[in-house]
């Protein structure tokens, strides 16, 4: 799935909450949660002690684009620095356990971001590293769990696809829902019930004539069928023009 | 974000949609598109002529424990071919033009997907070629669109990424707690894509013997339209028959 849209002109989208990446170990990771980030919208990362130290060219190209989210990470050596200045902090985990606070799904873990920042609150997102995930002093400074709802027999989720499903509940929290379902009208248009009825009347006497309607008790139940069919996919005009030309030639060769 | 739950045991979950991969090139995207769709409880893969071939020993590197859908995955040369046995197939693309087809969001899709396998249909979503995404030949096969409401200035979507989204849109759909869908029961049963494949062949082949399709430029576009008009609104068996007979009236009474 593509698009034309590069990441040149990414900016940051206030109020955006801060993505903490915790002692990272792949450069190809930072880089496609850069991707991952552009694609939701987010734009501030911070990198806590990352293990091959900052930066490293090979996160630039799995970025694919998100450049400038990466040109303006910030590094940090504790996680108590990477949050110092932010109000609410949240934390991905898997399974917290002897843990007591709060546990958010994606979903409400992103409404609760929004809400924050809509009162004016810097948030951040907490994501450990790869394997061994968050321990318990990271999450010690967190406010609040987020742990995703997902199949619980297999567990191993890629950390840039952990930050692309915030990105993606973030970008829908923030966003008046989409109607979920909107047909896409572009050039041709949808055929009129009248237009609709002269196509019928043409499929219906092209029918008769070439006796396919010949029996009179099933007839009305067919053409009720046929018109069904024609009206419940919301036919084009230029769908129905074509349609007419196909019966015009059927009949035109007949004849 | 880790876990400690390995592959090892990974299921299907009926009904559970086919992820259909259409032209993918690297080994890396397609192990790490397993890995996703373990990760939203996905099991069904299809793999529509891989660029580099298949097996491609790197996937079950990338692909991080989700071996058995690797291991099961099933190759086809044409798209046509990898739907021939669903009842219903959603194309996943960014910016559908010139298409009339209904467009869903990811969140709407995975409802629809749900909703269908509740009715007993086989469904399935087609995934484009890293960069180029689906071409229009490949849309026609599907009834309905899924794009998703992601930042649009920044529209470049990894392949597992992608499929990520999806898996994790349906993973929450098919829990239970989400409010209940209203399932529309239709004594007919929508029929198969091999089922409608017979028909536009049927379709198409008097329609060249009527000359209707004479002129060779416009003939493939023409063909297109008319599969995604007949794909579009989920035509039964039985109005499946009755085309068919039109049809064949139609040439009978020419010859």
């Amino acid at each position: 799935m593509t698009g034309r849209s590069g990441g040149a002109e990414l900016e940051p989208i206030e109020p955006s909450p801060v993505v903490i990446l915790v002692r990272p170990q792949m450069a190809e990771n930072i880089g496609a949660v850069a991707r991952a980030m552009g694609n939701g919208g987010l734009f501030h990362l911070r990198i806590v002690a990352p293990r091959d130290g900052w930066p490293l060219p090979r996160a630039w190209i799995t970025g694919s684009g998100a450049h400038r989210i990466l040109d303006n990470a910030q590094v940090f050596e504790t996680v108590a620095e990477a949050v110092a200045d932010l109000n609410r902090v949240f934390a991905t985990c898997p399974r917290p356990r002897h843990i007591i606070k709060p546990v958010l799904t994606a979903r409400g873990g992103a409404a609760e971001v929004v809400a924050a920042g809509q009162r004016g609150l810097k948030t951040g997102v907490l994501f450990g590293p790869e394997r061994t995930g968050l321990d318990n002093d990271d999450i010690a400074n967190a406010d609040s769990l987020i742990r995703y709802d997902l199949n619980p027999d297999f567990m191993s989720l890629n950390l840039a696809q952990a930050v692309m499903v915030f990105g993606y509940e973030w970008w829908l929290a923030r966003s008046p829902e989409l109607p979920p379902r909107e047909l896409q009208v572009n050039e041709t248009a949808p055929a009129t019930k009248g237009e609709l009825d002269n196509f019928m009347a043409h499929l219906v006497r092209a029918c008769d004539e070439s006796g396919f309607l010949r029996n009179e008790q099933k007839r009305p139940g067919m053409v009720r069928n046929l018109r069904h069919f024609f009206t419940r996919g919301e036919v084009t005009r230029q769908e129905l023009n074509t349609l007419h030309g196909i019966i015009t030639e059927f009949s035109r060769r007949r004849g």
